[in-house]
């Protein structure tokens, strides 16, 4: 069960798809030079291979539990996050000026798939710091600043944060959560909030809630919240801890899997009022979680990754070990069931969807990189579009793809992936969240129907369907037989996803009810398509590098077979997305609601 | 949680697509009259319901545990077989001669989809019974049959099925147990069975095993495997129990799902050797088995229906009330979650997945009542050929759907999903097996390509095609635009199955790897065009029904509705999975082992 971090993969789309050498360019990004990239890469790897891999299992064996309103997390996750912070990977891609590492996201990212194949459970409480390092920083004022983030980057405290409540799921306009002035800038927090990962746990002293409440003369609605931080403890001006704050975990969940990691039901103000303070300025609290949670639907993206990465290592082994049957070529005995073509197509698969969507993981965070930093303003709009509209995807079909991921490993298992102690079904069982929390695939897919492609009447969409007819013209220039063949499936997808844009941006405003019911297979037309392109660049470039001796011969013939794959197994499906989208809303939409 | 059979759409599928009256028409099949079955379905109905339902939960949170050699099952199993035993179940599609009650194969399988749906675990038991009877009343003999065939068809005694060891699960031609002549006509066994379903339990007084193992000059691999029987208990001459044989349960496995069903590694022999009898002839055992494995696959597929249709109505029953978001066509406040469109889109997923399965798998049940029981010989030859041809497509596509519909069915839920209490997560959680035993989707699709493809050089692949071909052009003929559409993607769907039955009886000897390669996609292939055609057809009934206005026009006018939604959101698949079959298996082969 153990875990051994991709480095080549993730080097090879780091520094030839998302574009390192441009990310060290930009001014603020002069540390990450390719040889500061690695070496921070191979310490991750050691530290998430060695310490957090380890864990995993075990957290899902004896979870976290919760007595007398206190909660006790897996044996060895106190010691291992202590480690975690002491070596600074909380602050990797946070402001150095906090005590962070200051490194690009596009830094972070592989950091945060490797925490994430090693423990999603364990890698959760560093995302919702995470999330609320990126709020603070935001819309914080320099008191808060001063008080939280140092704490929060070091790791010495954790953050969470308070959206959902029993009746206000993906719509937050239905928060109830009151917050009442105290008339010295302080308020008194009243509320039940639910599903709060990390809501409470044993690893730090203290745990920074951001929490969405009301005041008390708030409109209705999503324009009527405001954000609050509740910490568990008070913190004194020294920065040491002062009282309890009336914010308490009446119960964690039993869930089908991410057992580890404590998802609590908060009770804030039972006892006369927990203490809050307001982060930036009144009713805007949902325009600065969207801030939060879009860093925190890129990295749950990253989590389908990385769980996906880790299901296909464990196949793979098992495939290598396990010996069944003979090889339909003609073998004396029996062979290792990697031999047999449909354990290959699993195993292709698996690789196939993992690679393509590191590829476009990465490629997204080296955009956000170039939107923070580029000199050049339109560069930086073009590159924060471009990153924006990438977002959901990165998040919905990511993470749709580690359920089809996991699911295979299980299957390449056999018998045994349906026994708990394989370890396979653990994988399966933790991915199923991924599609649901920080935005279900649903909601990911009306962002972008409705942000990401009507509010720009699709420009953003196709100025990156441009950039895939270049590569498609690359593709048929080549003399390669499979760089063909992948062009000719990437140009099916790139006119299926062509024709799509424009059914959303024409119906979007005259049959809303069509579009959107046809907005997850979009979403997932989009991602086949994208991923696809960046698989099909990898294969240009591994070409090129065969072509020029130039590097590991093996390394880019697989690429190059993946990619293949990629086009013949997942981007041929792009047609029949289409069809779903362009044709389907009738079937979706005929039926009344008393003949289900 | 309750589940409620859906009786119209089975007596619809029954009547209208299986044919029962032509079924009901056939020597033998004389009391399978429309009224009696409906009788029979209403029946059953009430008995999965009331009693068989409610267990469903408490069997995955209690678990059936093994103490000293013993397996305790769920509070409240025993009782429910005894009731189900003594009402006659058991015996549904079982000869009178051995009492039971001698109905078609087409009655007994919504029987058994009610069984599944009403719990998997406890329907496991039965299922593994009918395989016994099987292999019994085929080739068994007088005496065997005697002492065995009327208490396991009175659900007295259970049976199971010994094939797994530890190095042979796929590949049965490694099996290693032994079994010794003792020169009076039994045998002593020696071996280690795992994974045997109800290998040991606390419902039935005796179990009897059916086990493979070899005699000591028999040849190597597949060909030296015989069939014992190895009863619990030993049976007197006048059918009373004798002495325990031999055969002990060691342990039960911690599984994933179907966790009330116990999985039992067997000891045979370790005390002098099980005492066993001969089924039919030394070295012929698979071929025994696979008769049991035929029936049994078909059963494994009615459970993905079956778990399939409980979660599409815990889903609906989810989405009619829990309350979230306005509606996107403006709505005051906000609405249940049926109205969205997403969600509208994954009920009609899971609803067009179940009932297109669902025909097709009676269809099949039909073709094997013709086979049985038509009194020309060539009918009889044709219809086997044309059910042999679905049944590794009934078991590995209807199990392949269920995955789908029951991780769609915890999606709906949304974050409640992933709460176990929810019971969502659970049948997710135990449809995972099914793609799984007696036989994997790739053994299924083997079974397709060699023995049902290639064998007859397409030949029956290609009559079922023309079927579907001639409700194409009734489709085309049809004055309603939801028909024509249904029509064009069938069309779609129709030519790339006939590609690919080409591309396989065209490669087969001498491409073969490249075959095999496709063989699951054209499994998934087969399973959409024939799913889609039978819903063709149910579409095409309901629009003459409304035309005549003759019947329920709510079901008629959801039935279209369902039959468009799988046209084009299902079916629409069809041109892809033949891109990956006739294109994709350089993508999967080109790989060396040492590159992954």
């Amino acid at each position: 069960m153990s875990y051994v971090a991709p480095l080549k993969d993730m080097l090879f789309v780091i520094n030839e798809l998302a574009g390192l050498s441009a990310v060290n360019a930009l001014p603020g990004c002069e540390d990450a030079t390719p040889e500061t990239v690695e070496a921070v890469l191979e310490e991750n790897a050691k530290f998430t291979g060695e310490v957090v891999a380890p864990l995993n299992w075990v957290g899902d064996q004896a979870p976290s539990y919760w007595k007398d309103g206190q909660v006790f997390t897996t044996k060895g996750f106190k010691e291992a996050f202590k480690m975690f912070a002491e070596a600074g990977w909380q602050g990797v891609q946070h402001p150095a000026e906090f005590g962070g590492q200051g490194l690009p996201k596009l830094v972070a990212t592989p950091c945060i798939e490797m925490l994430n194949s090693a423990n999603i459970s364990f890698a959760l409480c560093p995302l919702l710091s995470d999330g609320a390092i990126e709020a603070l920083l935001t819309a914080g004022s320099d008191a808060q600043k001063e008080i939280y983030l140092e704490k929060l980057i070091s790791g010495q405290w954790t953050g969470s944060m308070n959206l959902t409540e029993p009746q206000a799921g993906s719509d937050l306009a239905m928060v109830r959560s009151r917050a009442v002035p105290e008339g010295d800038g302080t308020y008194k927090v009243f509320g039940t909030k639910i599903f709060i990962t990390y809501g409470e746990h044993d690893m730090t002293d203290n745990i920074v809630h951001l929490v969405l409440a009301r005041t008390p003369d708030a409109p209705e609605g999503v324009k009527g919240i405001s954000l609050f931080i509740v910490p568990k403890f008070l913190v004194n001006a020294d920065g040491s801890l002062g009282s309890r704050n009336d914010v308490h975990c009446v119960s964690i969940e039993h869930k089908l899997g991410i057992k580890a990691s404590p998802t609590a039901v908060l009770q804030f103000g039972d006892n006369g009022g927990a203490i809050g303070t307001l982060v930036g300025q009144e009713n805007r609290g949902l325009e600065y979680m969207f801030i939060m949670m879009n860093a925190a639907r890129f990295g749950v993206g990253m989590q389908g990754i990385g769980v996906a990465e880790r299901a296909y290592q464990k196949a793979v082994g098992y495939a290598k070990d396990r010996v069944q049957s003979r090889d339909l070529a003609g073998s004396a005995g029996p062979v290792t069931i990697i031999h047999h073509p449909d354990v290959r197509r699993m195993l292709m698969s698996m690789r196939a969807q993992v690679e393509g969507a590191r590829a476009l993981a990465y490629v997204a965070a080296s955009l956000s990189d170039t939107a923070h930093h580029h000199a050049d303003d339109a560069t930086r709009k073009l590159s924060q579009a471009s990153y924006e509209y990438l977002v959901p995807i990165v998040k919905g079909w990511s993470t749709e793809m580690s359920l089809d991921v996991t699911s295979t490993g299980v299957q390449v298992h056999g018998g045994m992936g349906f026994i708990e102690e394989t370890g396979a079904a653990q994988h399966y069982r933790d991915a199923k969240i991924l599609t649901i929390y920080e935005g279900t695939t649903a909601i990911q897919a009306n962002d972008l129907v409705g942000r990401k492609t009507a509010r720009d009447a699709g420009a953003t969409a196709k100025a990156l369907i441009a950039q895939v007819r270049a590569t498609e013209t690359e593709l048929a220039n080549s003399a390669s037989p499979d760089l063909q063949a992948i062009g000719r499936q990437l140009e099916v997808g790139s006119v299926a996803l062509e024709d799509v844009v424009d059914f959303v941006v024409t119906n979007f405003k005259t049959d809303i009810k069509a579009v959107f019911a046809g907005s997850v297979p979009y979403l997932k037309l989009a991602g086949l398509v994208l991923g696809g392109w960046q698989m099909a660049r990898a294969a240009l470039i591994a070409e090129a590098k065969l072509q020029a001796d130039d590097g590991d011969a093996s390394f880019y013939k697989a690429k190059i077979a993946t990619a293949r794959f990629f086009a013949d197994h997942l981007l041929s499906a792009a047609h029949g997305l289409r069809s779903s989208i362009v044709d389907g809303s009738a079937g979706v939409l005929a039926m009344s609601e008393d003949q289900f």
